[in-house]
């Protein structure tokens, strides 16, 4: 069970309003990258955790400091928006400031939020539930927590240069230091676990090792022109399992056979002779 | 530009035709982290990259690679789905087994395709852009793919659980070699970035250090309740910037203000006093 | 079976192109609560309705009148479409004002539909069917009516602060005199169906009343910080059915228990010990 | 800010594992109207409030309540599925109830999440930003809770008849009675803020009361043949503003003019006559 | 404006409910090809037309008769969903063909739709608008249709062996009898506008002909091994626009340059050489 | 199995960055007619194909030169985007074009992709695997092709003239002499399958000739008001099977029941008349 105090976790506030730049905070917010997506990613990973209370409570603990980031962010955007409002087209015709802030602010921001964060990207695409992993394996997941707290620390650093407004830097800065120890934090769980387990997820496959050390396991197939591939750590020495060696493959040759389907049933309506249909 | 063979990369073939089991499979093609993700997201890291060949090259071999993967599920689904037809459901209705596979089969791999792989999961929803990125940061973009590589081989390693026809498993785990090796890769250039660039996403930022030396960078909130979680890593110990040193605080205090926004212009409708309108 | 007539149910008139305003009209065509989504919702609802003639009647009438609505909102964009073409850039960056036309314009009004109305939102995002519902349950359809109305017209109020074009204030003044008459109409089957079976959907659940009478039906769980939401109509006196009343509390604690997911098979590769696979 | 206690809100139990059921349950839970729909919804609407503390307060209640019962469904959908792993298929298609359950469970539940909630609808649909809104005007959002909890509710009930098992008939009467107060709840709100401001949303516009006097805020235009919808409350009487009366259109007329859109320029190629080009 | 009235436009009845098949009939009511589709795609096709009044009438014709095609299927599945209820599953364990039933029914036919059509395809995804298009250009449209009809048809037919239910099939005799009529019409249609226009799409471009009177407008590239495709009308013999004939490159060289991106701003944060970062 | 080469198909260049524009590429990149849908559609029809070696060769071909296409357009979009940066807002709010530039840029250039291209369109919708379609029937698909070829080359047009950039225009060219081509060839593909089946997709239904032969095949029903659509070539004479003569129905009378559907099993709580619930 939640709750919520009225507090924000950090300070956000704005020296003026700046609706252009509102659309733009949305990519952090309600992209594929932003706070949704790991307060969303996190919890789940959480609720659905097996075993380990660890990690569950760990989980928890970050899952729900991400609600309070998506609430900072609709903070953020609803004073970036402070004072908007439905402008007059005619009038931003000659004015060609305001014509532009009329091209490039997000219309649902006037028109279905009303000055609000909305659940979507800078673009306008809703936020969607195929953002986020819970898979069950651990490292798997902790990975996607790095990657998705990579992704998105990128993008804020991006987003700080596209404003001068020192308390949204304030803000961002906090949001980048977050972002930081977060990494810091997947990292550490991932050593934990690759410590434990290995470094190849899933670690419970095969039952039977012979499975598969197969030569594939190790090889760098070379299949687009040019060999500076060659000269990568992934290209020469033995795989972190110590049973194989990297074999750089220059020229790759198919293994496979060349593929032809049947005919199907009639009933499908594939035609390529239908005068045999009798049904 | 690129060119196509007629063998396939490894050999796919199935002992028997399993409808059942080609919906599944559908998951590892057109799913969330199916092969059509790895195969894009090389693709469109590779044609995106900027300034390092190596990284370039290496990553146009892989994604290449992959659209002959995603070419070898449509050969397995196909197999998979041979010899399958519309079912009468009334004879269906009078024999269970044939009723499960009639209400366990994908509808679409017969309405739709007529026998062939969908650019879907496995619950039928088709596969989407917003499954990939490519940032344009390396090290950001090589965590992505070994996340992808994590998560897809968790899954090929579940199916092959789902399945005990040996030529199909011999398939599956020719994949699970191929993900084995691209985990270790990408762990491979993740380790050379790192080591150049250090281990926060993105580097670069900020120019002057102290711009984010502060606390929050290495704060751990205890924001669900039980201290599980200082258990870990994360918990104790000096960050890897070797600038901070981690704390755990067991009773986090919210430092933002409580924010309350302002009453909009009259034109957007918000109806708390609607007297005043006067436009 | 339909009929279509050439005449537009309103008139729909433009004074001058506006290309910027179009991008801001779909959002009334083809966003959440567009035209598109109750045309489709009340068609729907109409077509499943399943027993009482007045209402699917009465839905028919309204869903065939939305269908003119979409044609009418087609016929307003494509005139303020009128004379756009594809601009040249360069000319665009010597001219503020046509440049902020180019950037503000819905590219895809151009390249996509050639100055057509398009099924989208106003950022471009396709209209899709889980925008409606149609549930088989009389109340509950026509409390979502109700909102989708109320939630439309509020969207037109804004959009018409966003024009000074008489001519095209005509015909949304109709929209919104619509959406009016709309509201009404939904309040008032609401009226009849709570007349009837009650306020709560499903009136139907359950068959013995006494399998709901529990405190938590009636109790208000202050989760937020702050008691302000203790001075409303719904945290005192009675519920409308009688039987119940209210009750306020300050500090809910939880009732459930402290829940631990169980460790899974080993074929799901959850990787907690591995050591145990034995398959 | 939020904090996460132990506790679930409720006791979340099985008497058996079911996983055909499991995806039956996860409509409420990633659907359309699920519980991560009304968390959002009202979270949203809570963070975006502008300058009611009553209401936003109890938005904020009501939201932080919502996350705990995702909370509550994830536990539910984990214990339903306690067991299950990737069958043999051979085995599978001998016994038909294994065949059906197989055929029946959710692919994801068993690839995807490892046995956990997903955040997807029963048709393994990903949840979306669309399916809330949080508009800035408190009376359309409160109808919008309303129905949403209506139409909740309604699911929850036909769930219900779907299993036997008593455990988590227990926890869906729980979901039924907080639905049946949350329905209660939105209802006092609405009846507060109609009186306040009418019923009308919005209800500031239009500033002159004549702008919208017109005798299409009154008419019912029946536009499917029959007149039953000539029976209801809406078809005759006064509007609830007092300034109009209900007219029934047995025969209605179309008021606006056959629209025929212009040529287009050339260089969009409609080719309605391309001779003329002469760029 | 639209009209409607009570009888459908063909008889709809089903000999006995079949649960299991009113979802795949979901297929061609809100799959890709379905009738949602040709419904919205001609009257967007029709609402937008520009400039040729015999074609805007045409396509209003059929795109009203579509909309009482939606009106058919959703009398179709009502029937085949007749007495459905929410099963137990207990009892499904013990009865098979229950079980399978209860295991390939769409979950929303009972838990969403309450026995009703959905907006959806066969797996549960949701219609949307980038199914349709309407261009402007009438034969690029008309080709649209020609190929969506086609698609249609091929679903229907296979539906059509599905079921043994007679009352069923002569209802999809006669969907299989209108897109019959509708293919030929498009052909009328394309047949038409080719002979005025040519035969390539868009006809206007370029305005002068030796714009792109390039080798590359009559080459077919050999890009996959084998030459099978050597065999095709499309290899030899010329053009239709009579001023070319085609050439079969069997191995074709790329014309392009190798091409190598710029390094971006420090401010994208790529990371190449973070040192240099001096804002 | 692929192989890459490190040239393009064609030379990509551009005269000067122009990030408006490389907004605008996206549509025929990532859109619903870009080349990301050539690609895949030709790659699946051609993986899927059965049974005709010099259709499945030739699909391989095309498929394999679009991907090459894909990899041009990023090619193109980086360069439009080089030296582009996160702009300073309060900059742009003094100078006009610099606004304009920034209103109307994708900021997912800039935020997600780092001045990369994207798998998006020119709205920033996520392509998807909706867009496409293999379904076995290779006249079915040879018209999507063309459908698909034609909507694609439109585009093209239409964006050729939103530049003067002579180095983009001759990328263009490139691009349209081959959208040229493809139509010509599917018109070939067209020509050779209509000659050996006919031209009703599919051919092979129904097994017995006359279980279609029936009036409605060659019915025109005249639904929408004004009879212009009789002037058509679809409105008179022969079908090209030679058995049936076009009928052109000014009046149309529905032949189908009035449908009343059943009053649904209580446990789907319609609640049409709730006190006869007794489970």
């Amino acid at each position: 069970m939640f709750r919520h105090q009225k507090e924000l976790q950090f300070e956000v506030k704005v020296e003026r309003p700046d609706p252009l730049f509102a659309r733009q905070v949305q990519e952090v917010l309600g992209g594929q990258f932003g706070e949704m997506t790991v307060m969303m990613q996190y919890l789940f990973q959480g609720f659905n955790c097996r075993g380990d209370e660890k990690y569950k409570d760990m989980l928890m603990d970050i899952g729900t400091e991400e609600i309070g980031h998506v609430e900072m962010l609709c903070a953020l955007i609803s004073q970036l928006l402070d004072g908007a409002k439905p402008e007059d087209q005619e009038q931003a015709a000659k004015d060609p400031v305001t014509a532009a802030i009329m091209g490039g602010i997000n219309p649902q921001h006037l028109l279905v939020s009303g000055l609000g964060g909305l659940p979507t990207s800078s673009t306008g695409v809703p936020w969607n539930g195929s953002y986020i992993v819970a898979s069950g394996n651990l490292l798997a997941d902790m990975r996607s927590n790095l990657h998705a707290e990579s992704q998105g620390r990128l993008q804020v650093a991006r987003l700080y240069h596209m404003t001068q407004d020192e308390s949204v830097r304030a803000t961002l800065r906090k949001m980048l230091a977050r972002d930081r120890y977060h990494q810091y934090q997947w990292m550490a769980a991932i050593q934990e676990l690759e410590e434990k387990n290995g470094v190849v997820v899933p670690a419970s496959f095969p039952p039977e090792a012979e499975q598969e050390s197969q030569p594939e396991a190790y090889e760098f197939w070379n299949l687009s022109e040019g060999e500076e591939s060659s000269e990568g750590l992934w290209a020469t020495g033995s795989a972190p399992d110590g049973t194989g060696n990297y074999v750089y493959i220059s020229n790759p040759v198919a293994k496979g056979q060349i593929y032809s389907a049947k005919i199907p049933a009639t009933e499908l309506h594939h035609d390529l002779d239908h005068k045999t249909f009798d049904k």
